[in-house]
Formats: structure tokens, sequence, C-alpha cells
């Protein structure tokens, strides 16, 4: 209700300020026996990592992650499972500037009005920093939905600014720091976020995520439909401002006789659907995309108000990313996997011996 | 979990079969003391109602509503609101020629997988008339929305086909059988979807809705953002292929500098954001678009397979409305106000007294 | 939240009031292609009705139940499971000696102070009546428990007033209209309860329930206790004044060395815990009791006051269960069957493939 | 679900293993702009911690608070309040007496049942240590209640062994290490429990809570009254074998006549109910007991089976609470306090503008 849950098996609850003591997550519902060190999830808390290349912000954090409980002699014991990671520089810095201040596109207004606080130490609780919880939880989702059931979740930066590409080389996704999977477009992407960043602004972006060996029948029929999970997985990443499935926003000009998709021999012979019909997946791959917007910190002067309306000129300082795009894929499969895994588990539950 | 309730605090759950005996709607947490008639139901429901116009299915229904428990003496009272409409026809017509197929575009698939059941009757469940369930609950939401916060809901067909407009005349959208708000592009959309019907076909369309006067701070800041909520409200309508909230897939090729919304004088002087940052709304109008995917019934012959993956053709028989864009609006209206609604409520538990 | 719900994946929420229109339950979560009829459901009805012998209440309601969703062609679809029963008479009788007056012993003071409503048709959702929508749900439960895990449950009335026995003969319950389970005592019993009634007053008793055939391990060991659990569904119950497991109350003159139960050839020599340990089953039988208060409405003059806080006698007319004992067993096993069912199909969910 | 959690708009997550790195709490949903800092957990931490006295456990744990996050500047800022304790000795002691049998009366077979583990570190998730983490929430609890709505609630050892007593100085309470409210009896109860401790074994005893000031109407009809969520909460602490409120176990002899709370100029004349009714709070003092059972880790020895079902004598080592009542009652008090905010918080939420 308050919202720092998710998940109804498989639940999560993350916690922490972007500049308090700790952020962390706790996890609830663990099946129990599972191997699981804190490697595991480290090696996707890098992926998220600030400073990580030049498309970056180039703040230099260790985010390490700690097992507080959980885990008993390297397995999981099926009691909550604690990750938290300790912010190393917890001091306050130098915010007088923005203080009293709503930062252009960021979540300061809101959350004033809704509490009469302004926390102004990076964005508090609405920080993207944030989602190193979520990353931390998808981290031990994903390694379930892969070891017992197969199913792999990949997303990637499809888009920045104009360019885009339908290229998919899935392997090159991590080895540009762009996190392009079109090795003909990555280079120009790059080149377009430094220059971006250059002029003291940011840019927008197009993220794509595939789930796939989805089995057939995963979700539910009426509120809880596979793809409204998602979506509100999805939109509670900062900076994602919609999604489409499948053909998505498309639809919208297609006749039925085209967007249907029709079986032979038991399978689907198009994919319009992404995967998804009726809120169940149909076993065929599941596909959607976000839009990413630009990242609202930028060093350019704007025009904002303080918390007694008065007018005022924000400028953000500090070193922001250009493109949200490279980290928030990380996130995307975190929150994908968490989705996909309690939704299985829920299909579980109805398995009676 | 299994996924008939939405809401946490002002909680719908849904139940019923397309032609079982009987729809409806329990909604717990309504407060006490409002005054609710049948009528204030009925004349919801009668703008969802089939066969109201030639663009919409040629079925007609009369779609009675009664109130079962919850009000006394002409005022709720606090205990669970019971709304049921009774099926007049619920006698399972011949579906002997679909009875085991999957039809394409359908949810038969993914609920046969996932139940090993086929309700072959018109889709049991997954049928768009569960939606009337939520457009009952929807109006009791609705009229609380308008009484105690002035807060207004309104959605429209922005486009059917490729036919599209920025045009937006209110007062306009309950006076064509399309509902749209443009009165210069009514009448192109109205004849395309007759068009597309005389050939068995169907065709898809793109919904806008707007919530006015919602006050500033209204959601979360982490998982249960006022977007998240409001995405998965959208994504479990049937049909709904995506969402995008104010600029949406656009952000992905703009600049922050143009996508920040500047303040003066404690006003947004623009609402790139539509309405949502960081999850709270910012007391600007909430916009957002919906792509609606074309009916999968349609009269064509299409290639599918049946429950043992034999190649068949389906013919899906019956009279569909050959456009949903005309009676979905209606459910957009209802799901935003119990989404919203329920964030409110949520609020005031958190003023201590 | 607002209370009408009970349970997280067999979950059920139960609506209409004493003298409404209907009162029914919404059962979310019942797995699909079990059989099951509105018989399976009427029996157990039947066992709780009034007017059903001479130690009840003399009125005579015919509570027929109608299953309104979930159920196709003879099994359950997976989809929401609606029963109803309609109120013959919804009429409201003449309750204006009571209409404004607190009765004593009843809920009218703390509901009117919640939402200033004073629902003087017999209690309106406070009623005992409500209690037949919980014995619906609990006929499924039942027989799921029965049928796939071959679990029984038995309630039955251990006192009346001072008279109380350990005797235990399970097939006597059914044959006495107190649901003593002694031979020896049930006709003390039952004069007991008559001469009180003919004085117009009632009468308190002890009932005593039985699970058998649990396996070991189901519950949780923090919060949702299988004790724990089963203490909320007891209270919830009107006129159920506590609880105990095993040795209960006993316990506090009781030594370590004599309450622990030994083992020995993986069996327990005693059961003084009641079949639970550490909230969770430990494959003993598990025993709870319940004291049940005399019921609140006699036809002797009381002295209480109106919403007003003017001083008041009060006399409660028509005719009421002189001791609630022998109908409320039946919610009992009802209340235990979907309490426990609930954590099985939990513990389903963490049983990957 | 996976039953961590306990609350639902106050809500609280509890982690930790009695022997892993630490033990915490995360509480969604308190609200913004409370004054808090640790040492107002910390004093209530204090009363809960080992060592304190000769009648508990003479282990000596420094159980010293961490807010982690969802305090700035002093204050709660509405975001997720984690509280952590990190255990000074997470080594293994030597365990390898009991690693792999089952303690008889501690949830070691259920647990192991359940998950196919024996974490036999203390017992791990299942260790009374859990508690601290229910007292630091607790303690907040109190805080908001006290502050805001003039609530108090108080628990003591009313008896210990068949030592009971009916005086209640409440200044007293915190006066005497067995936190008796008798002046009369407090040194008789210590004696005893010494007087066990001797022998190598533990002793029960009863625990009575008053919760003063609570306005009448809190609470609700149905599923979620006031005293079942209460007995849920006090079941969910172990060692709880029963609950009753008012006149209890004793309305199993009384008469409606005698039992009813008679009213007069709006005051109840007595208070046989315990200050519910119907699940409401009726404005009398809300009072509850408990037994509690003797301590099952005593060190004379037992006989007991180990996870191969092989049978063993068990020696428990180590020093263990004679008997839990002195303790206990500070974890009583949490839960209690728990509970009302949670359910004041929801009628908060009804209150429209």
């Amino acid at each position: 209700m308050a919202g720092n849950s998710f998940g109804n098996l498989f639940k999560i609850t993350t916690f922490g300020e972007s500049h308090g003591v700790a952020l962390g997550v706790v996890i609830d519902g663990v099946p129990p026996n599972l191997s699981l060190t804190e490697d595991d999830i480290q090696k996707e808390l890098n992926r998220r990592m600030p400073g990580q290349s030049k498309v970056t912000t180039q703040r230099k954090e260790n985010d390490s992650c700690q097992i507080l409980s959980g885990v008993f002699e390297g397995k999981t014991s099926g009691t909550p499972l604690t990750i938290v990671v300790f912010n190393q520089d917890q001091r306050s810095k130098d915010y007088s500037n923005i203080k009293d201040i709503f930062r252009p596109g960021h979540a300061d207004l809101g959350f004033f009005a809704k509490y009469g606080i302004r926390d102004y130490r990076g964005g508090g609780r609405s920080s993207g920093r944030e989602t190193l919880a979520r990353v931390a939880a998808g981290a031990v989702a994903k390694k379930i939905l892969k070891e017992y059931y197969n199913i792999s979740i990949v997303a990637y930066t499809k888009g920045v600014g104009g360019i885009e590409s339908d290229e998919f080389v899935e392997d090159f996704i991590e080895e540009n720091i762009v996190r392009s999977a079109s090795p003909a477009k990555a280079k120009l992407m790059e080149d377009l976020i430094i220059d971006v960043a250059q002029d003291g602004d940011s840019i927008g972006g197009l993220v794509e995520c595939r789930i796939r060996n989805l089995m057939a029948g995963v979700g539910n029929e009426v509120f809880d439909k596979l793809d409204a999970e998602l979506a509100k997985a999805m939109l509670s990443i900062g900076g994602v401002k919609g999604i489409e499935f499948g053909d998505g926003f498309n639809v919208r000009c297609m006749r039925g006789s085209l967007n249907n998709d029709p079986m032979r021999d038991g399978k689907m012979l198009s994919n319009h659907a992404g995967g998804i019909l009726g809120g169940h997946s149909t076993g065929a791959e599941v596909i959607f995309r976000l839009p990413i917007k630009p990242t609202p910190s930028i060093s350019l002067k704007q025009e904002t108000c303080d918390v007694e309306n008065n007018n005022v000129i924000c400028e953000v300082k500090g070193r922001h990313d250009p493109c949200l795009c490279p980290r928030v894929v990380v996130v995307v499969e975190a929150m994908a996997a968490i989705t996909v895994l309690d939704q299985i588990l829920f299909l579980n539950s109805l398995k009676l011996k």
C-alpha cells in the first residue's frame, strides 16, 4: 500500500535513501535450498553500477552488497532474504543551491505535496539509486528462472535519440557501453550521448526486453494479467514513460485479419501479440518496449520554483547519466524476472498433489 | 493473487463469466454514508451496453444491475457493496464450431494452458463482458471523486485506424457514436468502422484519457507510482496493448532541456510529463493514451489449431464490435477512477488527527 | 483491510446483511477441475440452518444456495466461485423498539461509533447470519482437504454452562441436537439449554475442534503461524471470546519437563502442544478449544442507552438461539478448513519443478 | 503470505536469524514528520534485552539498534523505516550435540518438515530473538499512539506457575524483575522461577495486557475484528498457547443476563466483554490474557528423535530464560500497539475530506 513492496509470493520490499545509511531489500517467499552467494548478486549490481563507462555518470561508488539474512550454509533457508548496500559517502554534500527547489522533471514537487518534506539529498527515496535494491532481488529471481525453468530475460538499448535499429545481436549487448544490440548503430548512439553530455544536456532512448522460454499459461485472466503486471513493474522504474507489447501502438492502425496471429501445428506463425494474449503467455517470446525519458538532471539553467512558490533558476550540479538507457536495462531485466517468477509461484500453488 | 481483485483500500473483486448465471463485483472499503442508488450505476453501464449503435455489436442485452448489499436506506453502510447483473440468456448457444479451437487473437490458448479448460462459451471469464463489473465499480468511484474532490475523468476515441485528431471538444464525445472528441473527424472514423465491418474484419484505434483537478502528491515514490498503477489498470483491460503518459514514446528522441517542464509562479509552464513525476501527480492534468487492438473476433477465415494441435480453419460467427474503442472508453474511465480513489484513500490513512 | 476478506491464496470475500437482499461469498483461488455442485455446499449450510431443532432459534429460513460463477460443466474453472443465498424475507420487520438502541452484548455500539450508522435490521452486517457465507466457502475447502489430502476437521460442543465432558464419540455428534460428543452428557446439556430458554435467558458453552491427518510442516515460523491464523479465524466468529491450543491455559502452571512432548520412533509420545509447535503443524492432531459466550439477545429486560446516550430499557423480541454452540461448530469447521487449505496452497507455491 | 509481514497500512516485515549477521525490521506506512530517534527504540529494546536480571537468561548481548532508513533530520520521512541490530557473536557455537535433533517443545520438527532444513543455530528464524525486531517496530507504534491519540498499552506478568494475583499496581511493574503488578506476590513468583531454574527446568505463566483510552469503533465487523487481529498478533509470539478477552473462558458457564454489559449515561456499567464487542472497541479498557508455556529449552534429559527418526536423548545446554513472562510482556505490548495503530490508520482512510 505504502508502495515499497512488489510481488505477492516472491515479494520484495526495498528500503533506503540515496544518501542515507544504506539501501537494501527484503525478499519474502524465496524457495528454500537454492544455492546463493553474494557473488550471484554482485555481478548484477556491477552491471548497474555508476561510473562504469564514459556514457554513465562519472561518480565512483562501490556498491558492494552484503546478505544479512536468509542464507544458511550457502543455501537459501526459506526465511526472508535481506541484502543491503551501505552508502560509502552518506554525508549530505553541499545541496544548498537546490535545497528548497523543485528540480524540473524530478519527483521533488509531488513528494513535497504528499509529505511536506523536501529530502534534497539527491532525491532521497525517489532517487534512481533505489533501483540497486531491485537489481539485487532480480538477481535472485533470474537465477531461479534460469536454473529451474530455463527462462532467460534480456533487455537492451534499442534506441538513443532518433537512432534506432532492428538489428539484434545478443552477444554484442554486454560488449558495448551503450548496451545496444546493433553493432552497426552502437557507435552512433555512443557518440550522440557524449555530444549531448558536452552540451550539459541529456537524451532519451528506447529499451526493449525479451523473455524467452516462458511456458504458455503464465498470468491471469482479469486484473493480474501478465502484461498488466509487467506494465506496472516497468512504469515503476523512474524515467519510463510508457510500454508497448508486440505490435504495440501500431495496432491502432491494424485490421484484425492482420493483427491476429494464426497457428499451424501448435505454433504461432507470427507474434504480433508479443507473446501475451488475454493476460497469459502464449509460449511465444514475450516482447515489450519502453520509452526512456532524458535524464532530468542537466547542468543547463532552468526556470522553476521553490517550496514557497518563488521563481528561481535551477542549476543541477554534479555529474549525471546523460542517457539512462545503458543502466536502466539492468533494472528492466530485474523487474521482469521478479514479475514472471511471482506469477509462476502462483501457478504452483494451484497444483494439488 | 488469483487476479480477480484490484485496489487495496477501495478494493474491487469481480466475478462471473460471459455466459454464466451472472456477473458482478464486490467493493470492499466503500466509505459509509454516501448516497448511492442503482441509477448511479446503471447510467454508466448503459454507456458500455452492447447494441447501443451501429458501430457496436448488434447483440441486444439489457444489462440491468441490482445492488445486493452495502446500501442501507439509500446510503452506503461501510459494508461490502455488491452489484450484480444477471445474464438474460445464459444458455450456451451453439458453439460447436469453435468448441475446441484456439480462436486467433483470443485468450483461449493461454487459459487452456493454465487450467486445462476451454470455456468456449464466448470466452467465459476472459470475455470483455467481465468489464461491466468494473464499470459498475467505477461508477461508485467516479461519484466519490466528483462529489468529494471535484475530480473528473474523461476518456475518448482519439483515433480509429489511421484517422486521428488533436481536436478536443469534450461535450461532443457523448454526442457521437464513436465517442470521438473531434467534430471534424468523427464521421470519418464512423465510416471506416462500418466499412471494415462490412468486410467481416475489425479495426484498431487509440484512446486518450484525461484526469482533471487531481491534487498534487497523489501516488507513491517506488512501486505503487501513480503511473505504474494506472498502467496496470489499463493493461488489465482486454485489447489494450500499451500505454504512454504525456509525451510518451516521443521522449525517446527528446533532450532533457526540452522534456523537463519548467515552473513559474507555482505552475508548470508545460506538461510533457503528463501530470505525473516520480510517481506522484504534479497538479497538472494527467494524460495518457492507449493503443487498442482490432477486435480479434472476425468473420473472415483464419488458420489456427484445436486443443490437440490439429490444424483447423476458424470462422467466428455472431456479431462483434468491429472496433473496441467506443465502448472501451467507458472501461478506461472506470479503471482510472478506481485507481485514483484507492491512492487518495491511502493518503487519508496517513493523516493522524 | 476493510475486513471482509480472509485468506491469501484461497481467499474468500463475504458480503451481505442479515436483512438485505442476499448474502454470499466470492472465493478467489479455487484450483480448477474439481467436481463441485450446489449439493456439496447445501449440505453444510443445512447443518448451520436456523430452526433445525428445539435448541436453536425457531425462525424458519430456507437457506438455499446458488452458484453464480466459477463452475463450468460441473467442475471448478479456476475463476472466482460465487455462492449466494437470497434472503427470503428481506422486509425490515418491526424493529421500532430497538431502532436507536445499543443492544447489550451486541456490535451496535462499536459499529455506530465507527460508521455513524445504526443498521437495526437484526444487526445488519454484524449479524451471525453472515457466517452462512463462511460455511459455504468452508464446504469447498473441506471437500478439497478431504479428497486431495485426506484431512478431516471435526468440531463439537464440549460444554454447555458448567456441563462438560472429555468423552469423545465422533459418530454421536450429528446424532444429537446439541452436537455434543458425549452420549453421557448430551441430554443434560440439552435440558440446560431448554431451561435457560424458558427463563428468557441464554447460556454459554465450550467448543472443541480437531484437525486430523494434517501433515507436519504446515504453517509459518513468524507472523502467519498456523496457530496464529487459526486464532484469527476463530476470534473472527461472533461470540468466540478466546482460544487455547493443546494444554492451553493450563500451561501457565506447568514445568517444561512436563509440557514438552517427547518423541520416540519418529512419533510424539504426548500432545501437550495441540499439534502445533513454532507455528507449524507437527503431524499430531491439531486440537483447540473456544469459549462461546451466551447469546446476547435475551428477552429479559436490560439497562442500556440509545444513540443519543439516553438511558433506556431494552427488550429484545423475537426468537434467538438460547445457546450458540450447536450451530457455531459448523462455522468453526468451515473457518478451520479455509485456514488450513490456504496454508497448504502456500506450501505448494514453494515447490519449484 | 510467507509470513514475515504483519499489518496492512502500518506494515512491518521482520528479517534475520538468531545467529545470522543481523536482525531487523522494515516498517512501511509510517506517517511522515514524526520525531524519532534511535533512543526511542533502544529504550524498549532494553526492556526485552537478555541478561537483564537473575530471572532471565544470563547471556549478555548488547542489542544496540541502528536506523538504516526512513528518518531524515530527526523526523520520519514517510519512506520505509528500517531498524537493524547486528548480532555481536554470530559464530555458530558448538551445536554438535543438537545439530540433527528435534528439541522437544521447539519449532525444529515443523520447520524441518516444511523446508527440509535444520537451522540448528539457536533455532535460526524460529528463535525468540526474532521478537526484538517486533519490539523495535512496536516502539514506533507506541510512540504514535501515545502522542497522537493518548492511547497507552501495558502488559505484565499476572501469574507464574500457580501463583496469581488480581492486584494491579501499574507503577510497580517495571520495579520488579518478574514484571508483576502485585507487590504482594512478586517475590513469590521470583522465588519460584529461581527454584525451577536450579532444577534445570522451566515454568509457565500468565500475561495480561490492557489497552487504555482506545476510542470506540476501532476494528472491523467481519474477519478483521479487533479481537481477531489481536489474537493473531499474540499467537504469533512464540510460547503463547491461547488468548482470552474479558471474561474469556469463564463465559462458557455464564448466562446472557450476567455476561451482557449494561449501559447507563453512555457508559458501560461492567466490562465482561473486555472492551470489544462485535469486533470493534467499545471505549472500555481492552483486556486480554495469554497463557505462556514453560520455556522448552531445559537442561534436563529428554527423549526425542533426530532428523532420521533415530531415538536420542536431548540435553539442551546453554542458559535459557527459566520463565518467558518477564521478557515476553514487552513483545506483547509491541504487537498490541502495531495491531491497534494499523486499524486506526484504516479508519483514517475512510475519512473523505
